[in-house]
């Protein structure tokens, strides 16, 4: 059954982990879990100021030469009756402002996902110079298997 | 850091979830969770036999499309520390065999599927007629923040 409208809002406001696919060089799709803040019909994530092996992230490369890609919402139940998924398409763009964190939509995102992570006063939340990825939502799709699917979840 | 090559065959046995991506036929990448049982280098996912409200599954038809799939395997923990995900890489094929559950392949999916998910007792295993997933394994990457990332994990 599909999930209740009004179910939707709490899970992409709260919900703390998303599965990122993008497209690959190669055409094929790439996944990757990453933590993110909604803001209306937005997402964000930010590349997080960790050292990276590899130089710019798969994610960050893909969105830039195929912007369309999908997020997933979900949480595994070993009870099957409380199985849901929340499914969004986007189309996602790279956020790399010249003003770096002054830039009034990556200070916006920052204070959504700070106030969203606490891990963030541990782990640095943008890399030098910031980069983010922002999703504008163009669909939304939900399941879940029966009706208290989503009651009483405790919270991840 | 790499996840340990030792921890990446427990993982495939039994963890108990995978993100599957797809490719849809606008070329844009398709998410929804599966639950899998891996046998080698192949992994084996059913499309069981609950009704279905929108005819043949779109994981299905784009595999049919676009064999070239990803799935990622991976836990979310507010402890960041112990954040891990494995991606497995792979060319799917939609398994729709003539001799229905007899078939030697089929059968064996259906006994590690059937031993992996005490759930299938309730949930009829199969469609009718039988079709199933089966994944080449082409590749596997892994990542996790610490050593302790997979260490003393409550198993889900």
């Amino acid at each position: 059954m599909k999930i209740p409208q009004d179910a939707i809002d709490p899970l992409l406001d709260d919900w703390p982990v998303a599965r990122l696919a993008t497209t690959g060089p190669d055409g094929r799709p790439h996944l990757v879990p990453i933590v993110f803040f909604r803001d209306g019909d937005l997402i964000f994530s930010a590349v997080d100021g960790k050292p990276k092996s590899g130089g710019e992230l798969a994610r960050v490369r893909n969105v830039e030469r195929c912007p369309g890609v999908s997020l997933l919402l979900d949480d595994y139940s070993p009870d099957w009756s409380r199985l849901w998924w929340l499914r969004i398409d986007g189309m996602a763009s790279v956020l790399r402002p010249e003003a770096g964190e002054a830039d009034p939509e990556v200070a916006r995102a920052r204070r959504g996902l700070r106030r969203k992570y606490p891990q963030y006063q541990e782990t640095p939340l943008l890399a030098d110079p910031p980069t983010l990825l922002r999703v504008q939502i163009t669909a939304i799709q939900g399941w879940c298997a029966s009706p208290r699917a989503l009651r009483d979840r405790p919270r991840v």
